[in-house]
């Protein structure tokens, strides 16, 4: 059985683990003090042309999400997002236990626009409502969306002119970087946000993920947050190496990993759209969201794994298949075959 | 610069990585449902002899800590600790940042008593004061004593008779389990205790806790309440393989890393005790707290690091000396040597 | 200016003063303790023929609401709720500052269905997502319409089979039960759901909601509850009070007060009807929703303060009037005479 | 029985109904916005003769206390209390519900001092501690004493040193600033402290505290905070009428009540300390803590009910007599009677 379920089956790219090796028995100071992690923000901050940042390496997506928020936000404030996001959907109300609104508007792509935050905004009037204040958005989407810098410019903008905070999560922001409809940098992307964060879980990493606060105001006492949150690890330093390897000034392995991942994911892509099916959303990223005969997804079941999206009537599903740094081109040629039989046949 | 400043300033036992290399590019289940956190689970429950407990793998302790408790009280319910714990003083207040109050009682040793308990239950009473309901200890404690099976067992009735859930923080268990001073196994443990927890982070793991949820009544739904904290890592198999391989049958490494890191402690307690200094709690684990001259610490700082515990007066201070499984013979011996010297000196 | 803006503009009916009055100067017990809320609370039991139910006199409405939620549920689940629903819309986020989201479905009519509640839980399936496990709704609804027995016992069936708690917000629950459109009583309701809430504020008390607990485990320490959240007045006679004077047997001055208001509604109801207008909702209680021409209700503003509900489109809007114990017949004439001159006039 | 337990027990003050009464059918608007809060709000401003305050009429004391702290604080902040402060003892957790800690020190009198509140501050360094951030203190203290100016300002002097906000919990002002032992007037403190609040329920009013935001930095969207705690009433003109009839400049029958109550008190403590027994606390104010033979205790029980405070060995207890505005010279004579009666007979 081939694993398309997602981009976290494996352990760890192994430069990460190589590192990870050379380093374990150094005494490392605890709680991200330590020389790794400083090394890794290092290079964030060279790769984004950004001294004036804040890094922290954080375990988890969830953890870094209700961080951002709960450490950003009065207690009345709300946050904005699209109804498919995370931090909505799939993250056990993750935001609500820190007592915060998600206040959600529909979308068919995973994206936020102007208009839907303008929504929420005119629907919102006094002190008997939450306040909207965070406005969060994820690259690539949960959709396997992406934003282009027009998009980014223009939510910034309208966050700008109505003081809402824009937070951006990057569980997948090296799939989306590196995706043929993306027109961003991660440079760009730290100009136009408050505060984002690059996922390393979902790209290569053991675990992890740096949560880069750009915003002066928000910087405070945010490692008191994190410790409360119990998301300071006392080996902060096993975070920081991954960082550090992905980050390497001149390989940029993160963004290798990502383009790896996004290139097979293509050749699954091209392989299905050959059929005639259609995308739940746009197959651009390491995500992608066919709609597919449910007997045609019976028999896919017999060799691959992948998960259930959504009913699409008509005796049909989106499915989702994922890829990742350590899908390998055999696996590809497994589910590419499958659809040119399927394609001949038909 | 030698460091005794924790037992968490390396990475993981070279068994632990090599188990982590050799499953690198396995497609495993994410969120804790994979074949290396059951391995780990069936190990712990056969070395505690009991089939019918939970096991949750969680990365860090205070990420643990705030779980049981969040988990398992209703909103007015309090957590009593002795005022030393860690819940209480070391994690910038995340329990109640998860809505509930800690009770302290004040302890000269870290231990909390029958009788300690039974004044926070004496001074609790009706619907204006919060509601007793979780005993908080550790073991080893934050002064590194250790509980005796009897007072363990004290405890325990206690908490029965006064419907009271035991909760055991084992951030160093195994430090506690292989001293001298003890007289408990992990087994005793889960039989005594409602919910205790294995600390993997202070005792060779990369990172990681096990809690174990022996009461039936405090299993249901524990996995909603991981994921809504944020401490249900996607590769839940990196934390399950750092137990799999401290749990192996026969191997049993969990006990010799710590068995190592008392006996090194052992050596320096000796030769601080030969010196004729006082201890702030009782030495039998592997944090000691030796009361030493100001001017002599001045002096042991420039060869070695370790932490402030107190004033004691007097220009007295306690130090806080930790070793751990990677602490070797040799850093031992530098600091041994260094209270030989001042002994014959003086 | 006469004011349609709501039912909570007067103080209280004169015959809830006169006992305030009459009490004063008694040395009452503190907390809800007293004879007063221990009368109220038998009156209460003898009119919904159920003696085994708890009964507690909560200054305000949304206190109830988040008290209601953050007792009965665990921190992982969620509400149940209409999307127009006061916990979701109106109390600022109340009900997720206790921890809780509250998720909810689209609905015209303000109701909840059993085909609404069970698109919840289709869509809710595992550890990932929040536990749906408490229905909202309310009586009148925040648009005034109301629910049918048959409603109310379909929806009690979906809770029953799915284990979900069922809470009905009776804020204007007086309004609701003497309608002409209600076929329900409240010893059924009594029946039917697990914990309501008989509202005092907005049905001629100075203040108060007397929530009734129906479901023996629901019952359990609440008063902890109510004083944690600043639920439990010194002075919880005053309260007890409003309801005992509400609640004499053979008076009933709840409902007496409430048929006023329906009847001065009705005539107002009648009067825009006879204009050809539409209803945003149906017209059934104590809160019209007429969608009227901009123009016209510029007109109404002059002589009548009263809200905007919602832009109708093609120069029109849906407001809302509001009668209620303390309307008087006069102030209605005035509101009828303008649409009657209107009538005429087109 | 005449209840000396408590200054709750009756209802309001008949100056306060008559002006209760007098407004009752006007329609006023909601939420604290109506005439007769904002006549409050200026009274009280003339009053303590500062323009630029925020004034809210709050139901209640611990609503009042939970919405300072979880207003004004970032989630890893703490409160500094003495430990006999009542948001550590009888608020059932209030304050650690919103999440916040509360660090304690002990207190005889129940009063804190620079020295103590310096010994938290030292003793919380970094960020795996709570931040110690706003001061709470109460006046009168919940065992009946009075801080002078003298005391008040050296309080205000540390604040201002470590950028702590100072919040006065005036549950008892009225009788704290009437009571010969006190040298401060409200508008002293209104300039010494952040944030205070002037205490009705136990003043005379029927319900509610007026919270006086003193520093700019904490008014912004407090409404907000107020709604989502349930602690902004939907009828906000019955708790504005309260301090409008107790703050009638000119008259002003706060203090006047409070006098009363205070002498009241005298008249009792003289009498038990000419029996020579010794009090818990000094006598000053509306409460009086005497430390009696239980003997004599379960004598006073069979007329007079009144509180237990604690053991005090030797066969005796303290006690708590509490008297109020609406207490009766007749009500005093009984018991400084049943003392003299004492006092001939040893």
């Amino acid at each position: 059985m081939i694993s398309f379920m997602n981009d976290y089956s494996e352990g760890a790219h192994p430069k990460i683990l190589e590192l990870l090796l050379a380093s374990n028995l150094e005494q490392n100071k605890g709680y991200g003090e330590d020389v790794h992690c400083d090394r890794a923000r290092e290079y964030i901050r060279q790769h984004i042309k950004k001294e004036n940042v804040d890094i922290h390496f954080i375990p988890g997506g969830t953890q870094t999400n209700l961080l951002a928020v709960s450490a950003f936000l009065r207690p009345h404030q709300c946050v904005i997002a699209a109804d498919t996001g995370h931090v909505n959907v799939h993250e056990t109300g993750a935001i609500e236990a820190t007592g915060h609104k998600v206040v959600t508007m529909p979308s068919l792509d995973g994206k936020l626009t102007p208009e839907l935050i303008q929504k929420v905004l005119d629907s919102h009037d006094g002190e008997h409502m939450v306040q909207p204040k965070l406005v969060y958005i994820s690259n690539t989407t949960e959709l396997g969306t992406v934003y282009t810098r027009k998009e980014l410019e223009e939510i910034r903008r309208v966050c700008q002119e109505n003081k809402l905070l824009l937070f951006l999560d990057g569980a997948r922001l090296a799939s989306a970087l590196t995706c043929k409809a993306n027109d961003l940098s991660m440079e760009e992307i730290a100009r136009l946000v408050d505060v984002f964060y690059i996922g390393g879980t979902k790209n290569g990493a053991l675990l992890g993920e740096a949560l880069v606060i750009c915003k002066e105001e928000l910087k405070e006492d945010f490692r008191f947050l994190m410790k409360q949150r119990g998301a300071m690890p006392a080996k902060g330093f096993v975070v920081g190496i991954q960082f550090e390897a992905l980050f390497v000034p001149g390989e940029l392995l993160y963004y290798e990993l990502a383009k790896h991942a996004n290139h097979m994911a293509e050749q699954i892509g091209d392989a299905i759209a050959s059929c005639g099916f259609d995308f739940y959303a746009p197959a651009v990223s390491n995500q992608l969201f066919p709609i597919l005969p449910d007997v045609l997804i019976a028999e896919l079941e017999k060799s691959f794994s992948f998960s259930l999206q959504a009913k699409a009537g008509n005796g049909k599903s989106a499915v989702r298949f994922v890829t990742s740094w350590a899908t390998t081109q055999e696996q590809v040629d497994g589910l590419v075959q499958f659809f040119r039989l399927y394609s001949k046949a038909h």
